[in-house]
């Protein structure tokens, strides 16, 4: 589903002629996140004006798909009044996202909420980035497990109309401490006569409200949860996470990955749309580090000079030799990477995988080291004199040295992610550009060497 | 969360001592996903008999939860009966997954179902693989838009012992065509007297049973929904797609892409799990595809053995220089695929695209183009002798090569993705590697062009 082409020009007429209720008629009869779609592609003007004629909850709603630069001119062009309506109407976990993408604006917009909603935004920021206490909202429905189902039924009743996810509760002691989490299909099941104690309950799932984000994802994964209440340090319920953030968060750090792969840092605006001069600029950053790194090779290759000098012909296998290294290297650290992203390697598992690179290494160095030696054999057919009467030498050095190369490359590649991590760092990190860095110059070492060794009275 | 050590290995110990109840407590204290990963630890035999201790309902919500591999074992150890008894328990989702993961048993197994079972299941398998059909389930409530309010909430209270997710329900006319979709929440705050039809209800957002899986994460995601209904050609409900198992799915596309990066094909079971010989067969595919493209580099470089004959200080910097390529291509396909994946960019802004990427390319490459002049005139101010009276010459060669190449580079990289769509395959397969590979042989054909051009009548 997507919104029609149709509903972008119709919106500019509809104003044109002033006629507003089409305009608020269209906006409420799509989806909320059609409707802020929609409105992304009309001018600031006409989305202020288009926006202005919702009903507030609606407008809250709609408010909370609408993308972040979007969302910042939005409250702009609405002025105080409006403004501040939506702000407070927007639930608590989209408003702390919202807040974050503006920090400049930050303080004025906090000083727009009604003191209880600031209270809220405040305690909300106050824990650290990246932090589930960023991505959660305090609006839920807790019950005591002392209650009747009559009751608590009644009680869900009654908080649903304030509170938008009311298909989990969780039951609490009477200083709030976390003691069950329901269904609300257990509750509509149960004898209303019954307590809320013999409720059935799992041992209750929680997160803690500084656990990082990355946690919440995997919890979530794990447990097939669409919430989870968060905890405190004395485990008092102080909010719940649900779902749908986190397939947004997943998301995220799904493009994290990517953009760490391929050596850039992670992009905060949309492509299209972020500067050119920043972009450059964010991408120089790593690109000239690799610039640098490379440089060994020029230092390296000044060591063979004397051996490039007496056999160029050594030189024209050099780009194919080292590239090896550098391929089989981003394999092997995107094989790590991946089953770290999918918890089937921990740590521990270095030295398992380090003998099995070290198979794999030389089992594909000696595949590709066999088509390498054929090549120069069936060129040396063709064209005798192209490598001349040390064709088969030639070839024995190109043999040993994609293995040596394949089988370190291997090894660099897989052991990469796990330094990574041990240091603390993203194994994600471990991008195909930086192995291939690192492999580059120990590569073509490892070829001049076996070089020097095999052709040594011959060729050098 | 994770288990305790202390549990995996009392469980042996029950065994050994006959203690059942202990082995029974133990497991269904236990979250439903700990307790899986629990019995995953340990032998075939003590698994199957600690299995066969749950109660129904609990053995066949636990099986849910353990990755195939072991439930295809653990079925074989049950015996049929049991085997049965979890396989008609399971949902209809998990199980149409666990069977996509056995093939060569499925029939086997499908002959254990019950026959209402068994015409879910051949129903759902009959769907295209990584299509919406493949990933619903058939257990959900729907009601009638006469029903009033009351009738509707007898209704789902009713189904609610067979239909695990009841919080969002669908509205169908007399045929089961699709109608509305509700919240419980909504229902639940409604008069009983007012009738289904009044409730509100945004216009239903439903997805197809042939839509692909992907779209289905997308549309989760943008609408955050965690049900939405799944309809046939004659928008007839036939089921329901629940955000546990998109969140999933998401997690394995990031998963793919994380392989595709690296230039692997996307392994199907756990790294250290696979035979090390079919790890081997999967990676030399690649490797070999890549090896071969880079055999251009060496024919490329026979056609310039003079130039490097004549100037052997050349070839020094040829890694150098084609690596600057193969990086900033990396650099744009990552933020291309990436842009894509979060469907920033269209296929129609390539030219918006080519026409950044011309402005940043050469801008990259005067950046590293000036660090790479700026190496060679400090290292000839410390060893004059090393690039000898033309070291200015060579500096002037270096920073024009580097501009053509990482001007190439980012071409190339950022198109890739784009002709990949183009041809109805995954972006993101422009990997490192390839997009390396390819600006390594045109990477080598620009430097010794420029130099060519440059030293003419000095060096060469």
């Amino acid at each position: 589903m997507s919104i029609d082409q149709k509903h972008i020009e119709d919106i500019p007429l509809f104003i044109e002629n002033r006629d507003f209720a089409a305009i608020r008629q269209l906006l409420i009869g799509l989806p909320h996140a059609d409707a802020a779609e929609l409105l992304q592609h009309l001018s600031p003007v006409q989305m202020a004006v288009s926006f202005r004629l919702l009903p507030k909850t609606a407008a809250a709603e709609i408010f909370e798909y609408i993308d972040a630069d979007h969302q910042e001119s939005l409250i702009r062009a609405l002025g105080d009044n409006d403004a501040a309506g939506i702000l407070n109407a927007m639930s608590d976990d989209d408003r702390t996202a919202f807040l974050e993408e503006c920090p400049e604006h930050a303080v004025q917009l906090l000083a727009l909420l009604d003191p209880a909603q600031q209270r809220v935004a405040l305690q909300l920021l106050g824990y650290p980035e990246n932090s589930v206490g960023r991505m959660m909202t305090t609006k839920f429905v807790s019950i005591r497990q002392d209650w009747t189902i009559h009751h608590a039924l009644e009680h869900i009743r009654d908080r649903a109309k304030d509170v938008y996810y009311v298909h989990v509760v969780c039951s609490v002691d009477d200083s709030n401490r976390l003691l069950g989490v329901h269904r609300i299909r257990d509750i509509f099941l149960a004898d209303p006569k019954s307590h809320v104690r013999d409720l059935p309950s799992a041992p209750p799932l929680y997160l803690k409200v500084t656990d990082t984000q990355e946690h919440a994802v995997k919890t979530f994964r794990k447990y097939s949860r669409t919430i989870i209440p968060v905890v405190n340090g004395d485990m008092k319920v102080v909010g719940i996470v649900t779902v749908d953030d986190v397939l947004e968060t997943a998301t995220e750090e799904a493009a994290k990955d990517i953009a760490f792969l391929g050596a850039v840092e992670v992009p905060e605006e949309p492509l299209l749309r972020t500067p050119l001069h920043r972009l450059i600029r964010q991408r120089a950053g790593w690109l000239v580090i690799l610039f640098i790194g490379e440089m060994f090779t020029a230092t390296a290759m000044g060591f063979f000079e004397d051996e490039i000098q007496k056999a160029v012909v050594l030189s024209l296998f050099l780009p194919l030799i080292i590239s090896s290294g550098g391929n089989s290297g981003s394999q092997s650290s995107a094989l790590v990477i991946r089953a770290m992203a999918l918890s089937e390697v921990t740590l521990s598992d270095w030295i398992k995988v380090f003998r099995r690179e070290i198979i794999s290494g030389i089992g594909l160095g000696s595949i590709l080291g066999t088509i390498g030696f054929a090549r120069i054999a069936v060129w040396h057919e063709l064209f005798p004199s192209l490598y001349g009467e040390h064709w088969f030498l030639i070839g024995v050095v190109i043999f040993f040295s994609l293995i040596g190369v394949v089988l370190w490359g291997s090894l660099a590649g897989a052991m990469l992610p796990f330094l990574l991590r041990r240091l603390g760092f993203d194994p994600a990190k471990a991008a195909a550009p930086f192995v291939a860095t690192i492999v580059d110059v120990t590569g073509l070492v490892i070829y001049f060497v076996v070089a020097a060794t095999i052709l040594r009275g011959t060729l050098l």
